[in-house]
């Protein structure tokens, strides 16, 4: 199949259970037509333990059961829901115009998406977004679906007395035992966390973001005017999610960017999130100082109606913070926040997007898109970290939260960036003073700049600290970073990377459930389960081909010893050993000692090489005397 | 050239600079016959900055004034000050024997090195020793390369008003603005940094290990039983020290354990750590129990005599602390801490090693051989982190240190292993209590289980940030951890990743100079000097690599503009002109400001817009009325 004819890049995606893998669906008590995904990862029998149940972000793709047509989209499931509510409304959509491709010829044109279904919208006066909902005390299928995959693991370890688990240091967050759909509905009524859900985005499964849930990652995709087609932007959209992407952001520039994110939105079940100026820019040809609110209020309708969930928005790059950056090693870094920087110093004007926020929030509101206030002015090098910029913005980012908020629109807010480990944690405090609350969601941040090639690994040391002090999502950030577009390898390289971060930090939180993996996964290591310990893995097909590499054959999947040592010298065997002979030897021995008084101490170590002889029941070259 | 017949694998090692680097020295005053390497990396002429220079753990073999001989080894450079201080004497070593390459048969019996040098060794009662020269007073030759290669970038910090570098949080780290020698001299007679630097390994670059200087970095190379053979072993030595390791471990197990050590050692700049058990081991065929002081002892001294700088001795896996690990997850998973559970309990005796210990010590100070006393119970998975085995040996390496100092021994203090985020500081905060300030060195740790194949980044995070909290050296972990034996890439990814981590805890404790190197590349980054940027870099390969796979043509490297967002849409090259606006056109008008009162105002943003069409001198498509 070929979404894009010039290119004729064939559209294919992965598809496909991972390994020992199987979809299971869960029905929240009360919410009958909600079924709530789940990946079950199937251990060997002689674990003697049930499956392992984890958090799924892959959608229809992985299920074995779902023919995935990519022409027709994913099925519309929320649409039901959302008609439900009777709160809005069908109506005509706005008209797909040549700029909304940037003008790009027909020759060039990527194919449009072959359904056009008409866009829905709140109906005057109604509530229509999850934290309207919320503040009525409405609980939506949205925090019912969200409570019960939240839950993920925490009944296995309520249930689990050996498992003292919520002993995390969590810098104030409130991560409880157990999550009701009250739970989630309060968090989003207080702006704590928000359901990114456009209601034009039906093929959503509902997921949320706040520091008192599952750290989230979000990857980001895109074409450019330079690289990349629409088919591969989908590619890698369906892989990124595979791999554990809770949200993707479209941020494509250059030609056919409506008509690469209508194939995206389509087909995902995660939210995405998009940054409107990029397209509005490509509707001004480029030109920053001929950008208008116009056009831009234009871009904003047009991307909420084809179900974008949320919109970062850099409206905190107010005209007096401008020449703060004028000092700094790398000045404003944020493509969007650049833009507005110099349409300000244009027209020596306030920014469209501060004078005119809460005509934004109104639009927003009507299709519950979630606003990300941008950090326009974030630092792009350590040098720059935490400068007056850098917090001006974010203080301004605090006021536009309350000014949503009071329009009943969903919030969360940027952060950077490039920030050295010690200047991490004041940026989530003054993220947390400043802004009510509301999530937080960073890029990286890296913590030094000298490693281009290497970007995930300096980001993902700071993503996971500042996921440990409360950040709810983190934005990857792949080895490509400043140094070209991702491709499919690096998408999956950042995405791992960032399960990793997301992980440690809900590790270090006290996250109830979360260790329950990481024990899963190392008694499969210590008990030589090979298989196992590939399946629980983040990346089963790396640790196996890693494994491989060295130790090829089946026979070796249950070995127990490993290339590092080689049969005869394991520690693992050899612990295994030690405590089998702890077991048995010791326990021998107290009764001999019981039996003769003191004489065991007279024959030293000679009965317990005995006993371990016996108790190992291994073949000796060597016997012990 | 082929050192291994057996194999034919032939020793070939990658020599010559890094791009744009030279390799420049430098004496110390007063210590004339001491040359301490550099690398300089030159700049654009554009740039108008003098070359960076960076600390060099390369050797000789980035220096293309040096033709290297690998059947000769490395200039014995140390020799002479070695034989000047007048309280060694050589003899004849202690031959070798088949056991120490593993009985091997004569045709798998790698070749021997060509050169038999005899071994030094203390003359009685003479101080022979870093740490009791630093007692004495004595600033040894040693101390004077140290401070000289420590100080590097900090007199250019100090000169350059512009950085206020020195403010980060070192924990009460004392990282002064300038190292002299008697600062090395003193914090070596603390115990607080280590001078691994056996007297039998002239060919050594010293260096430094401690809290209080540049955080260091350790590869681990050697063969197995299963896989690997000498040349490729020695190769990787140069690889990893290529890139930045600053010690290498030989973790050899299996066969010809003696030949590929000389080999390594004969040819490294670097010190070179090993687990003398492991080969202990091997003498007495693999059966821990048949382990003896003897068998032990003697390959203290075999390993003493060539050159060995640092021992990882397990003394503190006593009996009494065995059965605390049989209700671990993962229980011994240091593999000389479960030969040597296995061995005490075996037994029911007390470790040998602990029973020996001051023995030990008197082998180690003949030579100058340090302790870095081996934590044979750290956790091997996030369940059995911080448990009462860990902390009680450490408690025992804590009483161990002083011993070793009441001998005149150089320490430093084995760390963990697996560790979530929340649990590391308590790590450092218990090692500094019970050890006095000797050095800790970690092995990562790894913040969560669950990514093998991904562990050098799981393992990244916890490195950054106990070398943040104080940990001086950290040992690099491999993709490979777990799954495989590294290689070649695998050294690489693990250096460079352990790189950034040591790095980022430099920045992160307010290193006065760290942050040079990053200053540099962010203004080449900002510059568009893309080649500056790839030179400054960690791996420089790397990153021209990744950016040419999208814009390969040589003029790219000049174009101001990247992939991600093409010519028209860069932010940096927005931000530049947004620079050049703010000073020209803003200083234009105020010109007119001053010359017609209000008038500004009234005509908005017009001006600016005319300011800026000149500012910027771009050819518009689409110019500003």
């Amino acid at each position: 199949m070929n979404i894009q004819a010039p290119k004729n890049a064939p559209l294919t995606v992965t598809t496909g259970a991972l390994p020992a893998s199987t979809k299971i669906f869960t029905t929240p008590v009360g919410f009958d037509d909600v079924k709530v995904p789940f990946r079950e990862i199937a251990l060997h029998e002689s674990a003697k333990e049930p499956p392992v149940r984890v958090y799924d972000t892959s959608g229809p793709y992985t299920d074995p059961t779902v023919t995935i047509d990519l022409e027709a989209g994913l099925p519309r499931t929320r649409e039901a829901w959302i008609i439900a509510r009777g709160d809005t409304e069908e109506y005509v959509g706005r008209d797909v115009r040549p700029e909304d491709n940037g003008n790009v010829s027909d020759a060039k044109l990527a194919r449009a998406f072959p359904i056009v279904n008409n866009p829905r919208k709140g109906k005057p006066g109604r509530p229509v977004t999850q934290y309207e909902y919320a503040k009525a005390g409405i609980i939506t299928a949205e925090m019912a679906y969200i409570a019960e995959r939240e839950n993920i693991g925490r009944k296995a370890a309520l249930d689990n007395a050996a498992h003292k688990l919520a002993e995390g240091e969590s810098f104030g967050a409130n991560v409880p035992d157990f999550i009701t759909p009250e739970f989630v509905r309060n968090e989003v009524a207080l702006g704590r966390a928000i359901i990114p859900a456009n209601i034009n985005h039906p093929e959503l499964e509902p997921m949320i973001i706040g520091r008192n849930f599952l750290v989230k990652i979000n990857a980001n995709i895109g074409n450019s005017a330079v690289s990349s087609s629409v088919a591969e932007e989908v590619d890698k959209m369906v892989w990124a999610i595979r791999w554990g992407a809770d949200n993707v952001m479209d941020l494509s520039t250059g030609r056919n960017i409506h008509n690469t994110r209508e194939w995206i939105v389509r087909n995902s079940p995660v939210p995405i999130g998009t940054v409107p100026i990029y397209q509005a820019l490509e509707k001004v040809d480029g030109i920053a100082e001929n950008l208008t609110w116009e056009v831009y209020r234009d871009t904003l309708i047009e991307q909420a109606e084809q179900g974008v969930d949320y919109f970062t928005i850099h409206a905190g790059v107010r005209l007096a913070y401008v020449p703060m950056t004028a000092k700094r090693v790398t000045g404003i870094v944020s493509r969007g926040g650049s833009i507005m920087a110099k349409w300000c110093l244009s027209h020596h004007k306030e920014s469209f997007l501060y004078t005119h926020f809460e005509d934004i929030c109104d639009i927003m509101r009507q299709y519950d898109v979630s606003f990300s206030l941008g950090d326009g002015l974030r630092p792009g090098s350590i040098a720059d970290a935490n400068d007056e910029a850098q917090f001006a913005e974010l203080e301004t980012l605090g006021e536009l939260t309350k000014i949503a908020w009071a329009k009943g629109v969903q919030v969360m807010i940027e952060g950077p960036g490039h920030v050295p480990m010690h200047k991490i944690k004041v940026n989530m405090d003054k993220q947390l003073k400043h802004c009510g609350g509301a999530p937080f969601y960073t890029l990286g941040p890296l913590t030094t700049d000298i490693a281009p090639g290497y970007d995930h690994i300096t980001s993902g040391i700071g993503a996971a600290m500042i996921g440990w002090f409360g950040c709810a999502m983190l934005c990857y950030v792949t080895p490509k970073e400043h140094l070209g577009l991702p491709d499919r390898a690096d998408v999956k390289e950042g995405v791992i990377t960032y399960k990793i971060a997301a992980h440690a930090a809900d590790l270090a939180k006290g996250h109830p459930a979360a260790q329950l993996r990481d024990d899963a996964l190392s008694r499969a290591r210590f008990e030589f389960r090979w298989e196992d310990q590939f399946n629980l893995s983040l990346d089963p097909e790396r640790a196996k081909s890693f494994h491989d590499q060295t130790l090829p054959k089946d026979a070796h999947k249950v070995a127990h010893f490993c290339s590092m040592c080689g049969p005869k010298f394991c520690s693992m065997k050899i612990t295994q050993d030690v405590r089998d002979y702890a077991e048995s030897g010791m326990a021998q021995m107290s009764d001999k000692f019981r039996n003769s008084g003191a004489e065991l101490y007279m024959e030293e170590g000679i009965d317990a090489a005995k006993a371990a002889n016996s108790a190992l029941g291994a073949k000796r070259e060597n016997p012990i005397p």
